[in-house]
């Protein structure tokens, strides 16, 4: 028989009756029924119920047995009697008659139980994640994490992708955030750095000729703390094709995700359907570039039935050049409660607060609009609103108004409260869009300067020709997928023409020289040959968090850091040796 | 019709003769062929003919395509007559009459052909990798490792295992090389470490109880240059287990290799026999613990029938304690020219030479001895050794004495070098032998203090009562597995007892406190219900040179650093900037 186990505690039935089995695993639960020790003993595969009388010769061992020992035991497998059959594991319909038990890994007292439900600081959890990790829930969440991983690849390369690694210490790669750097021991004074993305890497992949590139590929940024984040590095599905257009990375990629998502959704429903919505529209729309399309409540502009009204704010405020009048329909809203709540959201959010208008039965019978507002601009202009939202009795809508930038955000937020709050929003399901034609610059709002709103490596829709007019207009090929609220993916068809990367750059005001020295890698590709390509990224971490359903990042992670970027398990970051400095001719210097 | 393309390079064949189609790749050759223009057009997937004679539109400026120029043309598709189908060429039935082309991708006069075999110095390769990569051979070298990768996943997968991915930003962990240090920006004069291999990860893996965890994992060591290696970081196959025994490892991992090798091997035969040597029959046998096993010579001792014989200095040699005279077998070596060829081969690499016998026909027609070696020991004793070595006429036998560590890896040299020189040595096959019994420690000569010889972790076998003797007897449940002559795979049981661990550093001069404090983490996992474990990690960057028949390690990588840890194409490393050493508190000083 084999040292430590015959079956896995997962694979025992009442086929195995009378059969003598060794198995191996943790003693999870330790139970006394009166002289006879029960003892659910686990492992990765299972649970099965070994026990042991005060015949057994191994009673006198299993009764000192501490939680989470590792043991090995050798016995006898019974069928349970029907009344006995646990029908929620595998292994219920049996249970072992232990002969002889062996001590495989002693256990101490436990800092963090592994059985039960107790929450504890994630500290602690952190600190002894090796135990946190046998929990059920965190087991489960690290199995999906890898199943989630192995689909996608798998997915990847049935449409005929390869995976191809790249550099992990290379070259500062500024893609916004930090870098973190490496010390060369060999060149003293020079560092590498952690790529924050493959970007260069995978865009010389296509220059090479490789047409389509994808990578599970770790992303390093030296990021400030966030709770949705990793403060060190992440994960994405990385993808690149050469010859494409939007549209084609839209229908290598779609089928890839949808698949994902059904295959571990756990029957959640995945909206087939992904709208393509552009940023503008979006904006509009629902407050945000990652709309939630789960909540059914989509803005419109309502500028027209206020312009000259009798509700003073709104009607002066449309003087202004670049102002809009938006309306939130809250179907079921109703009530001046209701109302009144959504109004105090609002308020906690800095804004003096947002008009509505709500409709209900009158007195006499009839539907009948209330509200401040109502009143102010009259039934006419009322009833013009109700029409063109497509309310009615018992519903109710909200109104913002100003310069759409300044308002959207706090727009979005209610949208998605009054989603929730009035059970609009459908919970349990998956939908997705399409987010397309983003700008390619925006305006500082206090240094009046041109930047790039995104990836500054995509190509301006309409090429040279566009970036010879007002550069707030152009719109990048540039795209997101949303999926219930999140940002999913990135991505972008790049721009593959130096003239007109030069061109881009020069609009953000960098001129030739930096983009050579900061991208010269990829810049010089593109001079022997490169072909038209686009791609995009994939967060690896937000699938299975919205897929595990958590917020919360360390759930999905192995081994994370805590919110201060901090390995508690490992001990990391620690001071260096005197040597190793040296080494690297580096000087720690005292804080200031 | 798609922007781009309607059909791959490699797509076209006779059924589409007639067709108009588009194809888009890059100008891999134009020939002139009296007013026609034939271009090889390429992309990732094959090569099509296409051409235009003067009637054609885009003549003129097909004209002026310079090679590498990525294009798109249209046309129409021809059968080529039966005498100009090029069989080779998988759309060498047809050819594309061009009637449009449109140029996606100008290219500059190249600094490095992609079109024919000329070699460029590696420096010119690098820093125009993106060219470099489009070559027949190197694209044809990443897309086998890109496979390579795929199969050892998906037979892991197959066989139960799952992958995990563990950190890269983390502490130190010292395992023999130097770290690459990361400076905390929000933790100043603190250090994270690259990993050197995800080794106490994996063992937590185990701890947590996942059972069987494998990852395509990055290990960073900053090493000093050498040719078949990286200086910078390199990728492994990282397997590991709980309740198993060393068999039980190689029955898992042998399966996996052997298939890769089988499948990528490209037909060269694949010996399903890998036998188990012990380090100590593979020193004896083959003077290395990487032997090469398509060498068929195995040498063994003779130091019998040189006691007390006529040549004195083998004779003297073994009054001394511990040493030994070797015999290398030598079939087919029986010529007075090589014997002194191999002679002056073992003076070149720094012995006083090496005696021989060779056996060949007499002037009376018998097989005679010949050598001075022969004539020293005379006749009898010299017939004893042929009988030993199996030898007969024709052969030849070289031997070695002294204490067999300082002979012993000339003697495995020389062993190669006799087996290439005869034609002994089988190529184009692979010969895989599990190497086991590793010594746990060994004594520095100078110092004579005990250190391990190799992974500090293995479990040695007999356990605790082991340590209680004399530590250089002691072996450890520690493997390496080599084929043709390299390390591909290397691994142990793991020592899972912190009494055992303490005392095994301990042997090695290291404290309690310093065990704690170089590897906290695993040691308290130790504590908390350890399972019996043990696994290996098998060299992806090996297994693809040995597959790819190349011994320079950058012909596998898609991004290398050159010799000095530079990557030319990315210009790293580089500079910081003020900011980035302000923001991590660090200063570089100046050069001594």
């Amino acid at each position: 028989m084999h040292a430590y186990r015959s079956h896995t505690c997962a694979d025992l039935n009442k086929s195995h009756a009378g059969q003598t089995v060794r198995l191996a695993g943790w003693v999870h639960r330790v139970r006394d029924h009166g002289g006879v020790l029960f003892i659910d003993l686990r492992d990765h595969y299972g649970m099965t119920q070994v026990l042991a009388d005060s015949d057994s010769p191994a009673f006198a061992a299993i009764e000192k047995l501490r939680a989470e020992t590792v043991i090995r035991v050798d016995g006898r497998v019974k069928a349970r009697d029907a009344s006995l059959v646990n029908p929620k594991l595998p292994t219920g319909e049996i249970e072992v008659y232990v002969t002889e038990v062996e001590v495989l890994g002693p256990a101490e007292e436990l800092p963090l139980p592994v059985f039960g439900d107790l929450d504890y600081p994630e500290e602690t959890r952190l600190t002894y994640r090796f135990l946190d990790l046998r929990r059920d829930s965190l087991h489960h969440n690290m199995m999906l994490r890898s199943n989630v991983v192995r689909s996608l690849r798998n997915r990847m390369w049935d449409i005929g992708f390869n995976e191809f690694q790249t550099p992990i210490i290379t070259a500062s790669s500024p893609e916004g955030a930090r870098d973190f750097l490496v010390p060369s021991r060999l060149h003293p004074g020079k560092f590498y750095a952690l790529p924050q993305a493959p970007q260069q890497f995978k865009q010389m992949i296509m220059v090479a000729g490789f047409d389509r590139y994808f990578q599970i590929a770790p992303c390093f940024r030296d990021e400030d703390p966030r709770a949705d984040r990793s403060p060190t590095d992440f994960y994405q599905l990385d993808v690149e094709m050469s010859f494409v257009t939007q549209e084609d990375v839209f229908a290598a990629v779609q089928p890839v995700i949808q698949g994902v998502f059904e295959e571990f959704g756990c029957g959640r429903p995945v909206d087939p359907e992904w709208p393509l919505i552009s940023y503008a529209d979006s904006a509009l729309w629902y407050g945000t570039d990652k709309p939630d399309l789960r909540n059914p409540i989509k803005m419109q502009v309502v500028s027209e039935h206020f312009r000259g009204s009798g509700f003073a704010i709104f009607a002066k405020l449309l003087e202004n050049e670049g102002t809009e009048i938006r309306a939130i329909p809250a179907p079921t809203g109703g009530s001046r409660k209701f109302c009144d709540r959504m109004n105090a959201f609002a308020q906690k959010e800095g804004l003096p607060g947002m008009g509505y208008i709500f409709w209900r039965k009158g007195e006499d019978g009839a539907m009948e609009a209330a509200g401040p507002l109502a009143k102010n601009i009259g039934p006419e202009r009322t009833e013009a609103i109700r029409v063109q939202l497509c309310l009615g009795e018992g519903d109710a809508a909200f109104f913002l108004g100003g310069k759409p930038e300044a308002f959207e955000g706090v727009a979005g937020r209610a949208r998605t409260e009054i989603g929730r709050e009035l059970g609009l929003t459908e919970e349990n399901c998956f939908k997705f869009a399409w987010i397309v034609d983003f700008p390619m610059y925006e305006k500082d709002a206090e240094t009046g300067r041109i930047d790039f709103s995104h990836n500054p490596f995509s190509m301006p829709q309409g090429g040279m020709a566009a970036l010879e007019g007002d550069p707030l207009k152009v719109l990048g090929y540039q795209y997101d997928l949303a999926c219930n609220g999140y940002e999913l993916v990135s991505g972008a068809i790049r721009n593959h023409k130096p003239e007109i990367m030069f061109k881009a750059f020069e609009l953000a005001g960098y001129g030739k020289d930096e983009v050579e020295k900061r991208f010269g890698g990829m810049v010089k590709a593109f001079r022997y040959g490169a072909p038209p390509h686009g791609g995009c990224a994939a967060g690896i971490d937000r699938i299975v968090m919205l897929l595990a359903d958590t917020a919360n990042i360390r759930e999905v992670i192995m081994f994370p850091m805590n919110q201060r970027a901090e390995d508690l398990l490992m001990g990391a970051p620690s001071e260096p040796t005197n040597e190793q400095l040296r080494e690297l001719r580096l000087r720690v210097l005292p804080k200031e």
